[in-house]
């Protein structure tokens, strides 16, 4: 698949997105993890980010494998993500926590939707890079805690998980309609299968299924 | 020498410094990263960061196996070590590196001179702490770049890394005259040799020394 040059060029795209979003979140828990109660949460918070960060030297090893530039290839997704993050940046531990969990399951479900339609080695390098580095249960667990502690907590945080989705969405009809490369990749090619508007109507509808999901595991109405 | 209860608790309030600094340099690093002229440099000064950090679970481990509590234990340095990173915030890339290589030098050096005071297996897990994680290699080059390039920000790095000394005797000081155990360590005990104040004037001197070929090996006076 690789001799097309079309496909070649979407994969490093992805990748590319993949990498910068791992990068942006370690950077972004590593902040977050100030506003931790205690230092034994905030060392919690640092652990789970330095795993994210350990998946970004792998993705750029392929990334040049494939001859691209790795700080090229994350280059066209750096306004989308920092936009990401600086339109939902915490106020307090919880709205951390509740980002970390829902924020980095939303672009994982997204991420692997994509990777369905990749040759098998680049989907389970980025199956891999995107497996939960302990958030979820890590955010639960405080999450339920908090609530039970004081229920008024659960309004203000499904608002900030909806908040979350929607400039989730915001910034990925950005890159949809910025990059070329990764929507041909959605639209197939002669050896690929592709997806058709409904079906891609079927992968936004499974991506808010899960994060339904997700805010209900946390005790919150999505 | 752990039967002897003073040796233990010196022990332990070492190991705890040491993690809260390493803890604290890594919060830093990574802070610091965002003034990063490029991606590329900020993925170099993360990696720097996730290394530091990794010693920290190590550290951890020593003082659980001590029969102490790791959180307890680093507790004591916190107010020391943040008021040093608040009082030394750097304003720009370069004072960011110049404090990556100088500020945990100085660190660095500091314990190895508490560390030899002490049993081997101690002795050896501090040490393998605290080893360089690349920021010598990184700050040298790029700050030699840059005042090749413009020869004006010598004199004002220079300022800084006198600063950086500065705030960390100050800080030095206070963490001794309030942790009697660790002063005691440096005194001696029966089976262990001890420091007199001669011998306490030459650690300075060495410590002293050291910064000035650091500060040399950037290309600036001390």
């Amino acid at each position: 698949m690789f001799e097309d040059a079309d496909y070649r060029l979407a994969v490093v795209d992805l990748l590319g997105a993949v990498a910068y979003g791992e990068l942006s979140a370690f950077e972004r828990l590593v902040d977050d993890a100030r506003l931790a109660p205690t230092v034994r949460e905030k060392v919690e918070m640092c652990a789970m980010a330095t795993l994210e960060f350990g998946h970004v030297a792998r993705l750029h090893d392929r990334i040049r494998d494939l001859g691209a530039d790795p700080f090229g290839a994350m280059a066209p997704f750096e306004a989308a993500l920092d936009l990401f993050h600086a339109h939902t940046a915490p106020s307090d531990w919880y709205e951390g926590l509740v980002k970390a969990y829902v924020g980095d399951g939303l672009a994982a479900d997204f991420y692997r939707e994509i990777a369905a339609y990749l040759d098998a080695a680049t989907r389970d390098l980025i199956i891999a890079s995107l497996e939960d580095a302990g958030q979820a249960d890590f955010a639960v667990r405080h999450i339920r805690q908090a609530i039970a502690d004081d229920p008024r907590l659960s309004g203000r945080l499904a608002l900030w998980g909806r908040r979350l989705m929607g400039e989730a969405l915001t910034q990925a009809q950005r890159v949809a309609a910025e990059r070329d490369a990764l929507t041909a990749l959605l639209a197939g090619g002669i050896d690929r299968p592709g997806l058709d508007l409904a079906a891609i109507g079927r992968m936004f509808t499974r991506i808010t299924e899960r994060h339904g999901e997700r805010m209900a595991e946390l005790g919150l109405s999505a």
